[in-house]
């Protein structure tokens, strides 16, 4: 049995990790062992009694125990939430709940917190028990530096500390103006393989000094998910363990609908930005590729279409092989059984002309194709016209580092 | 640009093509020159005028010239099928409908019957108009070879010649006995990559001795294509040109239920029979694997769950890597959303216990299971516990080897 060896960088690593400006929130991860490489595993975010917390899960038939757990506990005001990767903690069952119980009421009895105030998340493999002791044991200390903040970078360490098989490590911030005040939102994400809508495999921890009811933070959270997270894939494969969280410290109250709009705009950027640096470092990723469907009955009808272009292995694998195959879009577009008019198809790829309303118009234009399909990001825009709904995905090529990542080494 | 080396044969390649039976339908192929390599690419069959026609198309948006050419003529008495592989004659519009009126009626005055009694197929590159000169240029030799079958292998020879990514021809036979009266069921057909219900992308052709009425012709074609060919999965990828065929020559009539029971039979062996050729040879096949779902509250439960896990990249690679990945199984159970209790799943691998009602029982067999994972043929038993219904599905591993066919080299 071949070791897994360390795995390459994705081409589209950024070159540092953002600097996350002040926010009150306690952030700390370290070691309990789950992850064999003996990396970062196990993260902990302490919040403030004034917080919210919206959330989107899998919407997977066998979600993870910590997915039901925080399912049952939503919405009760978050003070605490603990991630650990290396096992997913799914499929595990009454071994699964029992781990969770123990777990957040040694957490609730060191913070002095109600367990049901303490959300969880776990990413890693699916139907081995967790090692719920390793993960207790580790309590102190992981509440000592949440408290104490004494690492330089805790954000890069807690992005670190929930990869699986990440290359690099996510975060993003954004800020929001309101008439001279401003606010900030920050967070952290990962995601690799397993990326599908709904939702893509990954987590997601976002948070904000704002202050918003409840239901209009779920509200936000889930409009914008629909074209960030919901709209990227790798694989077509939806996980177990999926959750974006939205924690809204209660500092800065939203008071009126342009101050809402304001932060509304921010938070979806940062959802946006990580949503990207999830597809880009897909497993096997060389390529970046955004899918724009334009023209289109309903956003329903435009989101098929697009998702139907970027799952389609045949469409990937010749991105991956810098191939203008665009009969292969035209099999995904005609395969999503959208009702559409084939004769009314446009396409172009980085904007070079390929088809017009059904006809070939690439011709002219074969050599500025064949040199743009070597560019790492690939544009594919599709225009149904047959309406005015639009919807964008975005994935990756599907490369010989997909097949390594997952196949070549056993778990 | 690299040059498309010949694929290596999977691993599932018969030793011999069938002995094909005598049965009253003209055989030819030839090379019209549309395949680039100069391989055989052009085939007539020709038929009695008491010949019906069944047929099961492309469910997809961007269907071929020729699909929608022979839904316009069906359920018309076919005198002659035409089928060219090279180029699938799809989104080429008004060009590709001038195709097919140019070579109908060229070969229908050549056999002196009527245009619309010539069914048409092709398959190949997607959006290239169909080079019709070579065709009809060819249909002299076509026509002669047909009347005459001086080939000494004329089932294999049009076998090899709609032929694609397929690594060998795909022929099946049976027969069927009535009261002591025999019948015969003969067939070809290819299909190796953009696999997907519905349909395979594919080609088969039937053909039967029987006599039947179209319309129940018709009915046993589509019942059994559910469950054979509509079961089949290589990468989810459904093609513009999908097409089986079953022609019954009106030889023998089937004249009470017993008698079309055993007709029944024996048609579904033989669409077994080549829907197991093609997923044998799938793109880069190395692993021939079924996937039996029981257990369900619904046959469409069953085929959901069943081709969510035939379909799932991560699934696949996992059995390409040899690794009993059941939480990958699981997953892929989840994802299709069926509203299923995950606590009630059985999974079994080559009949090895892995998971009992929700419960990880693989722990004794490890051994067993690692070693069974070597094999050439896996197969994935799920039982939902929820019902009495069942669905088996069909599919290969993804390899680096598709990753080759479909990237390495260019189109």
């Amino acid at each position: 049995m071949k070791k897994k060896p360390a795995l390459p960088p994705s081409p589209f690593a950024p070159r540092t990790f953002p600097t996350i400006p002040p926010i009150d929130v306690g952030v700390s991860a370290l070691s309990a062992g789950l992850k064999k490489s003996g990396a970062l595993d196990l993260t902990l975010f302490t919040l403030p009694p004034t917080t919210q917390i919206a959330a989107v899960m899998t919407t997977s038939d066998c979600p993870s125990a910590a997915v039901q757990w925080c399912q049952s506990i939503l919405p009760t005001p978050p003070r605490a939430i603990l991630i650990n990767a290396g096992n997913a903690n799914a499929f595990t069952f009454e071994k699964g709940k029992h781990a969770i119980k123990a777990i957040t009421q040694a957490l609730a009895n060191k913070l002095a917190i109600e367990p049901s105030s303490i959300y969880m998340a776990s990413t890693g493999v699916i139907g081995v028990p967790l090692a719920e002791q390793h993960i207790i044991d580790s309590l102190d200390a992981l509440c000592h530096q949440a408290t104490h903040q004494d690492s330089p970078h805790p954000w890069a360490d807690a992005a670190h500390a929930i990869m699986t098989t990440d290359t690099y490590a996510k975060g993003a911030t954004a800020t929001y103006s309101l008439d001279g005040q401003s606010g900030t939102i920050v967070g952290i994400a990962k995601g690799s393989g397993m990326i599908a809508p709904n939702m893509a495999t990954m987590l997601a921890f976002i948070f904000t000094d704002a202050a918003l009811p409840q239901d209009q933070l779920q509200r936000l959270l889930k409009t914008h998910t629909e074209t960030t997270f919901n709209a990227i894939t790798v694989d077509s494969d939806t996980s177990t363990s999926d959750t974006v969280m939205l924690c809204a410290l209660g500092h800065k109250p939203l008071t009126n609908k342009s101050h809402i709009d304001a932060f509304s705009q921010a938070l979806r950027n940062v959802m946006h930005d990580l949503a990207m640096q999830i597809v880009k470092d897909g497993e096997g990723a060389q390529k970046f590729i955004t899918v724009r469907v334009t023209g289109a009955q309903t956003q329903t009808q435009a989101k098929n279409v697009a998702l139907s272009i970027a799952e389609s292995p045949l469409v990937k694998t010749a991105i991956a092989g810098e191939d203008a195959n665009w009969g292969r879009i035209i099999m995904a577009i005609g395969k999503a059984r959208q009702g559409i008019q084939q004769e009314k198809i446009s396409i172009t790829i980085n904007n070079h002309p390929i088809s017009k309303q059904g006809r070939f118009v690439g011709e002219p234009h074969e050599h500025a194709i064949e040199k743009t399909m070597r560019e790492p990001a690939i544009t594919i825009d599709i225009d149904l016209d047959i309406g005015n709904a639009q919807f964008t995905a975005w994935t990756c090529d599907f490369t010989h580092g997909y097949i390594s990542i997952n196949a070549d080494y056993r778990s």
